[in-house]
């Protein structure tokens, strides 16, 4: 896929090891860029470049006319390699989920955006098309698998990616959420371990906890997600049946990883025999460029279950997703008909209507600059309001923002304070199957920006400053 | 519920005793209706419906002008009593549901109706209606538990049963496939003994074999469901953690549990701690006066999840159907919460709305006489043409018919037969954990009753009688 990385990317990368080596401690000041042009006889715009990347990466920050400092250390880079976990959150996470009975007007806690920034009307007509278009014997023959003309437009958009998936691959499921549920079912017997980020999707680990599978949690980076390295060593020691990650705009740290890291996670999976369940709902919502290729790009095996939906780019509540199963797919499909027979016709139906037209392209656009626009506006709120040595990564797509407070901050005990006040935040904890990330917690830029929301991230600032710590 | 009950009951019963007992043999002649008559001091009519009703019950016939002679001993009177049976049948089942890849133009074996026979004009209506009344805020309130209009709507169908139902136990799944699955998840563990029927429909095989449980089959009648002593014994014997059975209109025997029979088991399910799963899903498809009340209906412990669903008598392939899970509410909503969310709301939507509508009782009335009718005509024409010897149950309601062929036929041999002349059938194998009822099929009675399909039930019987047996 890629030649020699440029030459900003080898300056940062050099610099990454720099600091994780311990090299480069947490306050002292890089070089400056006349510096280290000098040094290394390249344009101030590569330096520029590769310290940018950095900042992005939250491993360094600018400070206005006296350069770059590497930024302090925070809880990602601090995990330890976990025991595998069996998982308990489930409980935990209905509790963190709620609102207990509160009121809330500003919903930074959600996990869905606003639903003000889907076509609804568009999609009204194309239920009203999809039905009359109906051929009621199709209810029965299409089971397996799903509506024909839907899996044709989902094979369409792959293969705009330059990724050949047939319709045969791909199983409807109800949201992306049964989909992967299904494959991890499939994959595994209780007792077994399943590798899973940290922090990683609450459903994940809830999905771990029903089937009684125990959690090996791999340390994530917030920008480039699982640390790979510590992968394969977590595979040496635990055997894992399967791996199911994020690997574009993860939930809840935004992390993308780049084509080179997909495509040695693949390889690294594969090499052991363990199946990737690629969960990628967030895919298309880049916030600028091209949708990233997924890691299911580089599998050649069959071994990557990719999953996909709707629910977060056009039709929330439609219920529809899939999954392109890989050599999988005659088994998934056979357990999404044992599950529940088969996806809602009407909903398949109206969405393969909605894709045959142009409308899809235009609404995406029109969407990903709204989300841009609101990340940009809720992270400059909370650096200007959060305490000093808050980390707050700029995630290049998807609508979450992870948020790392100094240590000793409690995003358990400001939860509880905010809900007080009609303000919900995600707490860190939900993500983690040992109870990690205390002081991190998820926000949602998926919502327009109004003073209101700008309050309430100011308000959360003047409760954080007022935890003792 | 119910006072003593009416005279030709209780003779009915006791012909019923004296036959199980061996004192009345196959073949034997059953005393002339004068004779009865006078040595009971009853009327005629009363000796009439006792003999109809053994007659419905399969254990006698009657022979054109010589009277009513006990029948033949058929398979479902001869099971014994199973051994709990690791369930491996998947496979199996996934064969038998194919055709192999022929056209199938008479379609005995299909699971569902036929579409003709559903009001998809007012369905269409329905979800334009619907989506109008969108508040796209609803899409995330409402998810727990589903749609709350459609969920009142389905709280008033059971207030007019007599029962007290409220919205709050209500979940929405997909289909009751989905919730009998998530409540079969939510009560067992790998390795528990769950009590099913014997034959019992494939999906709860399938079910019981993804989650690693034992099967204990109970026997059932063709006429009144699982022999309810013998539920007792194997109760003791292995202390199954559930029960999950049809108890109106089973499919595939199309048996109708009496109302005391269902108290008797809710009492005796509720004296162990057994919940029950309740698939209800053909209990408005009655073919004559009322839809009888489900078990649940004598539950006063909150101990039976009542599944039900629109898929069979209003709106194939728009898959929402839901659990009335008395108080594992709370944790099925949250089951089914992780395992996808929530139903699709267009659909949930549409039905909540041609609900609130008065057409449904119209269609409802409609559809029960086809089925009615449909049946009559399949059943005489299996009466017709299979070989002496032959059962056919004549269910009260639902659309399929159970037949019984001598023993030593074989219905997969029979099923290969008839695949290679485009006719199904669904051979009895697919509806047991230990491979029995080979003697038996289920016929679909749901299709409208053509020169097409009589002459495929015509050649289905010259097929059995050119089986060596």
């Amino acid at each position: 896929m890629s030649a020699e990385p440029p030459r900003y990317r080898r300056l940062a990368d050099e610099l990454v090891r720099l600091i994780h080596a311990g090299a480069l401690r947490p306050g002292d000041r890089l070089p400056s860029v006349r510096q280290t042009q000098a040094s290394r006889g390249c344009s101030a715009a590569t330096v520029f470049q590769a310290y940018h990347r950095l900042e992005s990466l939250g491993l360094v920050r600018a400070a206005e006319r006296s350069g770059y400092f590497v930024a302090p250390v925070a809880a990602p880079s601090a995990v330890r390699l976990q025991e595998p976990q069996p998982v308990a959150v489930s409980e935990l996470v209905f509790q963190l989920l709620g609102t207990g009975g509160h009121a809330v007007h500003a919903a930074l806690g959600s996990a869905f955006p606003s639903p003000t920034l889907f076509p609804f009307d568009k999609l009204r007509s194309a239920l009203s098309a999809g039905s009359r278009q109906l051929d009621p014997a199709e209810l029965t023959q299409q089971l397996p698998g799903g509506h024909e003309g839907l899996r044709r437009q989902i094979a369409l958009r792959y293969l705009r990616l330059g990724m050949s998936i047939t319709p045969d691959e791909i199983v409807l499921t109800d949201g992306a959420l049964e989909g992967l549920n299904l494959s991890l079912q499939l994959l595994t017997r209780p007792g077994d371990a399943v590798l899973v980020e940290a922090p990683c999707f609450y459903a994940a680990l809830q999905a771990l906890e029903r089937l009684g599978l125990r959690a090996v949690e791999v340390p994530a980076d917030p920008a480039e997600g699982a640390d790979l390295g510590a992968m394969a060593e977590l595979i040496e020691r635990h055997s894992p049946k399967a791996c199911w990650l994020m690997t574009s705009f993860q939930n809840p740290l935004g992390s993308l990883m780049p084509p080179d890291k997909k495509r040695a996670l693949v390889e690294l999976l594969g090499a052991q025999g363990i199946p990737l369940i690629e969960d990628d709902v967030y895919a298309e919502l880049q916030h600028q460029g091209t949708p990233p290729l997924p890691a299911k790009a580089f599998s050649t095996r069959g071994e990557v279950l990719h999953a996909g939906s709707f629910a977060k780019t056009l039709a929330p509540g439609y219920r529809v997703g899939w999954v392109a199963a890989g050599r999988f797919a005659p088994a998934l499909r056979r357990a999404k008909l044992s599950q529940s027979l088969s996806g809602s016709w009407p909903a398949q139906a109206a969405i393969a209507h909605y894709l045959e037209g142009v409308d899809y392209e235009r609404h995406l656009r029109a969407l990903r600059r709204a989300l841009a626009a609101q990340q940009r506006a809720l992270r400059s709120a909370v650096l200007a309001h959060f305490p000093p040595g808050t980390r707050v990564t700029p995630p290049q797509g998807g609508y979450f923002l992870w948020v790392e407070l100094p240590p000793g901050h409690d995003s358990l005990a400001l939860q509880s304070a905010a809900l007080l006040e009609g303000i919900s935040l995600a707490p860190g904890p939900l993500f983690s199957a040992s109870g990690g990330f205390r002081n991190c917690l998820r926000l949602n830029s998926g919502q327009p920006w109004t003073p209101a929301l700008a309050a309430a991230v100011a308000r959360l600032g003047e409760l954080i400053r007022s935890q003792t710590i």
